[in-house]
């Protein structure tokens, strides 16, 4: 049982999983803090939260776990604003999309990571952001991946995977960097190619016919282009390595796919189409 | 009211329109034809179609609308099956998603474009295929383009547009090298970026693992990468130009995306993805 869970940022986020963890029966009380007043207050009035307090540091106090779901970027000046009034004994986590940022954040404010810091990050979330888009089915039968490093103790990785299993994840342990790469392909990726194929639509002159004439798959395909754009200038900033190499082997993949368009090279575009068809069904089945 | 529909190829966009026809009560008799007689027999038993005859000439005969719905790399030479058999006063249109490569297999097997054929092409469809997949409202409220030539009478377009409008489409016309160009960039360039990211994904050694933390972001965006490889080698092929023009700009602007973050420019980087995410909802709206 959490006896008091202290969550900085309560959007979509940690707003789910405040629901969950709340429908679980597995918390005692829940403080929100954020810079937000609003925000807390409108987490409250939706009963996601027990109380807010809009100091950081005053809110920590007293918590037995602190989950820290804010954007990539204002991940350092939270843990600034909480690492002299966090308890010795308190387990601290974040939902950072990228970990390698994360822990030099934690490591640069911190001196060295703390033992009971577990970098974490739940596969979860839908274009929608802040409370009110939250519910707590968001985490069931969904990844968290968990990130310890050779830091962090054994007892607070499995603080964290029990709260992520009360909240009805599948838990997961990875290297770091390991982490950041397979997010880059499978996340970052894709997202920069849907909102780079809106953007690209949106300057042509006939922007408005051009999309009056998009259909289904088009809705599907940029949906994610409607993701927070502040969360996704972080996560490009945060995970450049990795990103950027993504980025140049898709450009070397779409560039051999544009010669075999020039070549007219009908049996190879076949199998190009048949061997990703077999691989989303596969991940689809 | 149409005495006698013959459509070629009944699959999910044949399929469709035979049963939203029907649904309308707009037409007497439908007729099916392909090479395939076991989708055919499939169609029958489904209701679909009220008979078929895998002999394309015979099974155009006495039609007064002929509706042609196979992939683009069939459309040349189920011209040239059904050419001699077609009455005068019959009306020929397509379901091409490239109209440049129907209108010229037209002229290459006519001689001219006959005044009776109605370019076209219903901006609707699935993922899925094949005459299971169809339904009577696949073009509710959906749009369709007409591209008639400067051969093609009026009077053939009034029937064309009729029948889509009782299927519950929206019928627009445009100039044949337009449609091309729009639907490259609101179709074709996004299921060719989703086919490479599948097909790049699938190609790295832990392929497996990498689909696995996949998120449902992934899932919209690659959906169209299941779609059918016959009829997308045929699109790639037949919008040639088009195509590699829209990869081309596309390719541009994703540099750019690489240099902002290469740059670390947070500033434009948070332009960039407001810019995109305006224009996606405004889409959605």
């Amino acid at each position: 049982m959490i006896h008091r869970l202290c969550i900085v940022g309560v959007g979509l986020i940690g707003g789910s999983l405040a629901r969950a963890l709340r429908a679980a029966g597995r918390v005692e009380e829940i403080v929100g803090t954020s810079r937000n007043g609003a925000h807390l207050q409108r987490a409250e009035e939706l009963g996601v939260i027990d109380r807010y307090d809009t100091d950081i540091a005053s809110a920590v106090q007293g918590a037995d776990l602190v989950f820290v779901s804010v954007p990539l970027g204002a991940m350092r000046a939270v843990f600034q604003a909480l690492k002299d009034s966090l308890a010795d004994d308190a387990v601290l986590t974040d939902a950072g999309s990228v970990k390698a940022s994360v822990v030099e954040d934690a490591r640069a404010v911190f001196g060295a990571v703390p033992g009971n810091f577990v970098p974490g990050h739940p596969i979860a979330g839908t274009e929608k952001s802040g409370v009110e888009a939250s519910f707590a089915e968001l985490y069931q039968d969904r990844r968290v991946i968990l990130t310890p490093v050779e830091e962090t103790r054994p007892q607070a990785v499995a603080t964290v995977r029990a709260m992520w299993e009360a909240a009805g994840a599948r838990v997961t342990e990875m290297p770091v960097d390991h982490h950041d790469e397979v997010l880059a392909a499978t996340s970052h990726l894709p997202h920069a190619l849907a909102f780079t194929l809106v953007e690209s639509l949106a300057r042509l002159s006939d922007q408005r016919e051009i999309f009056e004439y998009a259909a289904g798959g088009f809705r599907d395909f940029t949906r994610i282009a409607s993701s927070d754009p502040v969360m996704w200038r972080d996560i490009c900033l945060a995970n450049r390595g990795p990103l950027l190499a993504a980025i140049a082997h898709f450009t070397g993949d779409l560039a051999e796919l544009a010669e075999l368009i020039n070549d007219a090279d009908g049996e190879r575009l076949l199998e190009f189409f048949e061997t990703a068809k077999r691989a989303r069904d596969a991940f689809a089945g």
